[in-house]
């Protein structure tokens, strides 16, 4: 169980610090920075090369979401819930302490958003409450959709993680101008707590959407996929 | 049959939402929009994921035009084409719907072109109709061929996702001046109802010439690949 | 045969109609345009895309300077040299027809340089002969290289289209500056058909370079790879 | 082990020549320039071509860090780590060279940062010391993790390249505003030479971050991986 829950942190840390990085370091860089097409892909990187690394380890999920959502697909047992979510999030605070150490060694630092989730007035695009959870939850949905799908048995087990990762490029492409997209409550805890203030208050949202999307995604796949 | 349908139902669902979700939200935001290159790789994205995910349910075409392209190489009936396309249409306008709840939450929305396809005045870069028919029947032409022989028996199985996902990217990042990119009858009417007027008196080109484009890759493939 | 070079001639086809015509239609599009990123993207899933395709009937060249690097290894036959190499002239200049059927569909359409490949005051970035022919040679050597290495028999086959595909991305995202890449006579010879002056006076370099570049390629793989 | 050494001098050559001739080269082009995303991909994309290219010969290191990794974590003998490290640097140097070579073939040719490395008053963001170290640690420490884990048996091997090279596209994607990225002493060295000056007095920190980092990931692995 310790390879696994650190192997969670680690995943966990790496998805924070490479998308969250890529967003706070390089979006936004003068004239040639990788815009919101680059942090997309970041995120997706991240999952993409830590599934590869240590899928086979922990299952790989670094989300307390698709950790609660394979619970519900049946794929993930209920009592390692809590060491995974704990883990993750444990994981998504190191990362964001870390960032902020590097990005902070700057004359002109000012912390700004540090690649928050919000919505309303903290929506990068002023998106309402309203369209933040619907967002959240039909992105969270399909992730899980998608996870479940592309490690059920009918593929070589090689592209899942492929799948996967393009997938959170994918989810990321649409919806950062809505919530920043979180998908993913222990990455959107991270950084909340460096930001604080209303970070932390719309803080509930990044937990209920994505862990109530990741519920209705392992429903449908239970429709559509199993038992063939 | 009722699986394949939900499969097939979902799939263009994410195709559309996901597609012409960052079109609308994220290709012209400001200084870091992901431009067509993102909306590029966005739809291509949604197919790679979902194909994944239930190309093995379905087939995994999202597309009334692949359908009858695969219909007419011989590896679909023709009694599922029906359901198959009320099923990828019902899934396009579903999306549209959803992703018109989210886009019209913030203060300035405006519907604007709403990622519809269209020619001459319609055109984002204002090309004629004869430029829009001529791209739209190469463009899926080209896409049916890939699909033939991605799905042949002659690769891993793994593979054919990829390719055909990265077919779609290759097409968009084409083609998106000239008609904003169909190639899919189901993805032009879902966002088309919703903008209406123009976009619907438009609308039978994005069904005429994606059709005609599937034929003839088809006949192209059964020139090349068939009986080795 | 007649399959192979049919192969060839729209596998060809497909690389000058989505490289070039990604370059000529949307490279440039205003603020939302793909860049030379965008058309490094294309050329490489042209690639990718037609070797899944028809890279068991053809063996998926789609360049002449690849056949010919492909035969100083002792791969192909030298006794399909010129058939192949005259189907791969063929289908680019049929794209090039298709492209520029296309692109004048607008009312203030101009040729420009029509994605052509030069040196000098044609380099896109006003590169010397010298830096041309050196970043030719260069870079189709490496490419052969890599198709010789991702074609041995030591990796799973279906990993070689993706391999072969994103070099030429690569090579793209270099080399556009300096010649707008060439490193195939095929794809140079197609489009400067269509603007003639001087990019058909430059296009001796772009068959010249490139087959240096092959021959180099298969020497150096023959010196690393064979006989393992 | 000619055929290693050769083979690692030429993958190391590509990783320069690729990625800080994209650098060079095509980030700041105007108006289409590739941008860090660009430059990011290129990176990566040296190594994916390259490892499946030559994987097989040599393992594809291509940088004294990783060799040193693998070393510590068992998977590389010690008495080859002075002949990889010197033909690692020989083809950095090499592709430094070429690079000026052509760079250096236009009217207004200014050498600039010739993509070197650099902190303080010279990292492009004007990252501290401190922050560079931190970075390049980290950075290194996770692409050895993630290259131990994707070439332990538990995968098919043919997703070690993809995975290993995507990864140097998101280490890149994050970590060029503040270092312009090394996590590879030779890459480091090959441009500095040319640059002379501040690339010199600061080069010590691309080697010795790297070394640090890749030493770390190989003992995080060693906790995480092994015997299971």
């Amino acid at each position: 169980m310790f390879k696994k829950l650190f192997a969670e942190f680690l995943g966990t840390f790496w998805l924070v610090f490479g998308g969250c990085g890529s967003a706070v370091l390089a979006a936004a860089f003068p004239e040639v920075g990788i815009g919101l097409l680059g942090v997309s892909l970041a995120f997706g990187l991240t999952v993409v090369t830590m599934a590869y690394a240590v899928g086979s380890v922990s299952g790989g999920h670094f989300n307390p979401a698709v950790s609660i959502g394979l619970m519900v697909a049946g794929r993930f047992p209920a009592s390692s819930l809590i060491p995974y979510a704990i883990a993750q999030v444990a994981g998504a605070v190191a990362a964001a302490a870390v960032l902020y150490l590097v990005a902070s060694g700057k004359a002109d630092f000012q912390l700004g958003g540090f690649a928050s989730n919000g919505y309303g007035e903290h929506s990068p695009g002023s998106y309402s409450l309203l369209s933040a959870l619907v967002m959240e939850v039909v992105m969270t949905a399909f992730f899980l959709f998608i996870i479940l799908g592309a490690t059920s048995h009918r593929f070589p087990v090689g592209f899942a993680p492929l799948a996967i990762g393009l997938a959170l490029t994918l989810i990321h492409l649409v919806s950062i101008p809505v919530t920043n997209t979180s998908v993913n409550p222990a990455r959107s805890t991270g950084v909340a707590l460096f930001v604080g203030d209303w970070a932390l208050s719309q803080l509930w949202l990044f937990w209920v959407a994505p862990i109530l999307g990741a519920v209705l995604g392992a429903i449908a796949w239970r429709a559509v996929g199993e038992a063939e």
